[in-house]
């Protein structure tokens, strides 16, 4: 899709403005550039803000009419802020990039951006199909034109990402670690609670909330595998100080023996 | 929601992006802006980028501690290029804005913004809550820091538009006219099919599938009532000039007739 879409600025006064535009472009994937008469370009501010993205420069077009500008173009559509005497159909960056999915093989989107200083004439939004408002605050609505080349531009990608997710479900992956069941969480609690009572801090005769409001913590963060090993191998260090600090021998056999036995439930801590 | 966002610039070498970013940041309404250590602030270039957003320079905040600049603020999410060691939990924009949407009165969000060359370092990626990654081209995926400040605050913005909106009904207004309701549309293609078979364009006896074809376009346009207004006046003048060059007085008398009839249906044509 993003390559079925043109950028065409018209009448750019700043170089620094097409670079910028440029690399916004490159950034979220767009290709096609086209430069309607602009003051100065090539230019080494142009290169300077492209940064990275003077490949765009290069191929960009450059020609001297809006008609030049849009051929082989079935849809226009052109960026402006609201309030032209006769309204045209508006509509938000968001909704144009929900257009452009639609495009089918073979047909174009062209995106016009006007002047830094006076934006499109009317006569070149009259020849768009609908207009582009970018929200703003209404007490200052003048947005760079590289900034909203950005906007548009992100919105393209993002409507692109979405296309391409679909309906694949979207919870619990993109997270390096698998993670964790409940079998695994469950033994993660049986070891704290029991790690708790022998450090003292959790009385047994009267364990008030306490194992409730560290299950909500630690479920609410839905800890993955290599969470709850590290985890469970801090208990288990904590075990292990319990052990060598029990005055009584029977005590710290016992632990040592509930010790193994979780250790051998939870694999490899 | 926009005045319980705040931006904090990290390390920003260069005084033009903290002039854009104050400029992005009023478009689209935000108003408190940190800068940690900037390396020239004030500045004349940042003055100068920031095209009117002065008065946001003037109340930024300038700090030398991330510490400082995340006072009273609850939640932190910094922005990132994916592929970091740890991955974070890891949001884009628009999920950032929704999350926004949620600050209940008093709470504070604040969005980092890394240095221009490496971003933020693991130790700041660290303090935050979630990681925003806006979408790019993997080939090519530094933004500058301005324009990811600009949509970030762009998503803010919509999300607060559409908060506003709410279940508000969006169909049929925008406009400066009234829509045409079915009577006065009907009107029209009466209207218009009678002009077309006095000019001889349209055969009675063997009408095809014009009407149709012009019902489909105009009820595609859904006009509004001085669209149809102007299209009966056209057809008006059509039938004036239809009753001048009639050879026959009959018959252009006949029309003479059907035309104010039209005309008093329809009302102020």
């Amino acid at each position: 899709m993003l390559d079925q879409i043109r950028i065409v600025m018209i009448h750019t006064t700043h170089p620094g403005n097409i670079g910028a535009v440029a690399r916004a472009m490159k950034n979220m994937g767009l290709v096609d550039l086209c430069l309607v008469s602009p003051k100065r370009f090539p230019d080494e501010e142009a290169d300077a803000r492209a940064s990275g993205a003077t490949d765009l420069l290069s191929s960009a077009r450059v020609v001297s009419s809006l008609d030049e500008a849009l051929e082989g173009c079935h849809l226009v559509v052109g960026t402006s802020a609201r309030g032209r005497h006769i309204p045209w159909p508006v509509i938000n960056p968001r909704q144009m990039a929900a257009v452009a999915c639609e495009l089918r093989p073979g047909k174009r989107m062209a995106i016009l951006f006007g002047r830094e200083d006076r934006g499109l004439t009317n006569e070149e939004l009259h020849r768009c199909h609908h207009h582009v408002h970018i929200p703003t605050n209404p007490d200052f609505s003048s947005l760079n034109v590289a900034a909203a080349v950005q906007v548009v531009a992100y919105e393209l990608r993002m409507a692109l990402m979405e296309q391409q997710a679909g309906d694949q479900p979207q919870w619990g992956t993109d997270w390096d670690i698998d993670l964790a069941d409940a079998r695994e969480t469950e033994l993660l609690f049986g070891h704290l609670e029991k790690t708790l009572v022998d450090v003292e801090f959790l009385d047994p005769n009267n364990p008030r909330q306490l194992m409730t409001r560290l299950r909500r913590l630690f479920l609410r963060a839905v800890p993955d595998r290599v969470e709850v090993n590290v985890l469970r191998g801090f208990l288990s260090a904590i075990d292990r100080v319990v052990v060598r600090a029990a005055p009584d021998r029977e005590v710290a056999e016992k632990s040592s023996e509930a010790l193994d036995a979780a250790q051998k439930e939870s694999g490899n801590v």
